[in-house]
């Protein structure tokens, strides 16, 4: 069992760590942290933090963490890259988790998506779809791009030359390199993304659906089950879920 | 129970409609008709035709029927303007079945999306999905601009300012007007169509899955079927289906 | 624009209307109610109440709305026959609403199950999937069963007779009749409900996917906004979407 | 350039072995074989052949392949014990293939289904959901039963205990351990199955869509390409996958 200190305890992510950290049999919430309050203190009880917060926070974060020699995992986004060099130097010292998106479906569909492309990518024809809310305003999702990265890096595509944003008129027939990319906008969707993989007479589809950012509170969780037995160094996602 | 007569056997449509035949209770096959064959002949002893052929047949077939006062069931495509007018003129005396796709399921998910729509079409954001075989060298489908055209129809959406076919870059936020049109092209798929209702908290999706143009050959003998017992008139499957 | 009253605005849907009202231009939250506060007086300057509460609050809310003449949504479950019966009796004075379940698009999905049944029960196979959360006791869901009771009403079939909940081993080939129902169970899905329908070549399917208890909310919502011009009478959600 | 063989010429699996392989590149069809022709004869100028015929034919397959040094690519079933055991004794001095499924699209949704299940078995429930044909007489399908057998191998459940082939009645929480298997029936579907995996806030789903019998000759033509090229020894689709 370990104790967990959660900063920005009043945050939307750290609400979200706090409410889902209830249900952990292996980790309990010994202390919480918001602006204002002495992190060294916060720290003292607890036995790895859970980071989703502002860039400003982190170098008091880092500065604590090295003192007391105890595991990160830093959710937050948006920092510098003075501050990601700082990251990566206090991890010689400490075993510190760090990723943009902690979701353990969105990781597992990259690595799945990897393994099938290199089975799949030379006969099958891709195609990526994703849907989210109406807000959203770019197009495809972060998500989606680094899934037909992917299928790019695995199957000799160029993400320039090969994608199709939509197809319309008299396009002809699809090229067997060709990528496409359908980008579905409606509702209050939190994300839907599937890769199509399409042969004749069958078809692979590899879905991910989320449908809450509990999601990236329960991914960050399991980073602080597994990183206080880790030894020092900087992980991802990837290395939390074993998949390399 | 009716007799049919099968023009075209040698055809690919004509094939199926035979194959297809040998399951149905009220109909019999008896008699096919192939270029070169009296087609007076082959009409005698049948009570209704089904024609899946060629416009060149179509003049022969119409005086035929006529003679004979037989009902048809036509879904021959590609007749000219004044073809197109002898056949309204001819059902002024018999009994015709017309239509451009006789699948019962895509004229249903036709009929359901218009009733859909009048539901929902205010509130919801709408989005059309389609997959087709690799070859197919024209985006959208006929199907899918036929389902389009319904949405603009029935919540006051225009086809050509509305669509949105496929998004990338920067797109901002959604409207509530758009309809986002999206082609997917792989291996060999007969035809799937989505139709997409979205609106916070909820989403409402009708689908219809062709895996075969049997279903083309099922619906003609639907049309057949129902035919022999309606008065004079040009009919379309939506009149066969009840969907009026 | 018609002025709101909002029961139990300490419950979970109460703030969900609460909370979903703030987005609505025909409607305002003038008044809330809760355990312990004048209900006449909280009424007084609204136009028409929502309520979802518990029946304890019923025979009050009823006495009240009479006697200051205006409509009723009603959401709340489990009143006894007797306050059944006040309800149908006070809709001969005030017209009201009264709703099982208040989406609009499960609403929908059961009209549009009828409509696609009375075209396609006779030959096309039918079959209902729905998936809900881990923590759910029963099965199938209430709305499966509804959508289940439709297909027996349109396509003549027996619901205690007909159901198949599963198969499993030497099952023999599906009969005509069966209706395969089949409940998935798990995560935090809060409702997914699919109808296909199956015949050679094709298939049809209606699907309707919640993901926030705030489309309760918003059906209520529209039921008021909806009400408020009816003249006295009792009405479910199918009145209130046109879907007679 | 291989020379292909192709046993069983008018059988429907031989039939679609020579139409799939007028579109390979490395492969032509240079002789078929069916019952009263030589078989040694017929195979001399071949340099591998594909059988997917009875296993009447096995002895002399593997007679003439033994004394030309010839690999095998071995579809058919329904070997006896004693047959079986004379495969994996020639495949000590020739190449051979044999496998119950080559669908490629099958065979990577059993390894898929492996790599998810070490990633996501212990925390998200797991529900496998098949559709087949209306004539199919047992559930569930082969296909399903290999995908839950995975599921027990790799997330420690046992087949027996933990199915629950469809849910009905007052059925409880699902438990953690329990694996939903639902066997939907109806029209002509060849094969779809869905593997689920659901946590709180996500889903992640495996599909595979099967929508004719030429991916099973794909799949054969595949191994009839590899295996050429292998040294002695007996494999399955995962090794010609490279799945391991």
């Amino acid at each position: 069992m370990a104790n967990l200190l959660v900063t920005g305890q009043s945050g939307r992510m750290g609400q979200a760590v706090i409410r889902c950290a209830q249900d952990e049999a292996e980790l309990t919430t010994t202390a919480t942290h918001d602006v204002g309050q002495d992190l060294g203190e916060s720290f003292s009880g607890a036995d790895v933090a859970i980071d989703f917060t502002l860039p400003s926070l982190t170098d008091e974060l880092l500065r604590v963490a090295l003192e007391q020699k105890k595991p990160l995992v830093i959710g937050t986004t948006g920092h510098s890259d003075a501050q990601r060099a700082l990251i990566a130097e206090a991890a010689k010292q400490i075993p510190i988790v760090w990723a943009p998106n902690f979701s353990v479906g969105v990781n597992t569909l990259f690595w799945l998506t990897q393994k099938a492309t290199q089975v799949l990518g030379d006969d099958f024809d891709m195609e990526v779809v994703e849907m989210h809310h109406r807000h959203k305003r770019d197009a495809p999702s972060g998500t989606a791009r680094r899934l037909v990265e992917i299928l790019c890096e695995e199957a000799d595509r160029d993400y320039d030359t090969d994608c199709r944003h939509g197809r319309e008129g008299d396009t002809g027939a699809r090229t067997k390199k060709e990528i496409g990319v359908h980008a579905l906008r409606g509702g209050d969707v939190v994300g839907d993304h599937t890769v199509v993989y399409a042969n004749d007479g069958e078809r692979v589809e590899l879905t991910h659906k989320a449908s809450s950012r509990d999601t990236f509170a329960k991914g960050a969780l399991r980073a602080a089950r597994w990183v206080v037995d880790q030894p020092v160094g900087l992980y991802d996602m990837q290395d939390v879920l074993g998949l390399r």
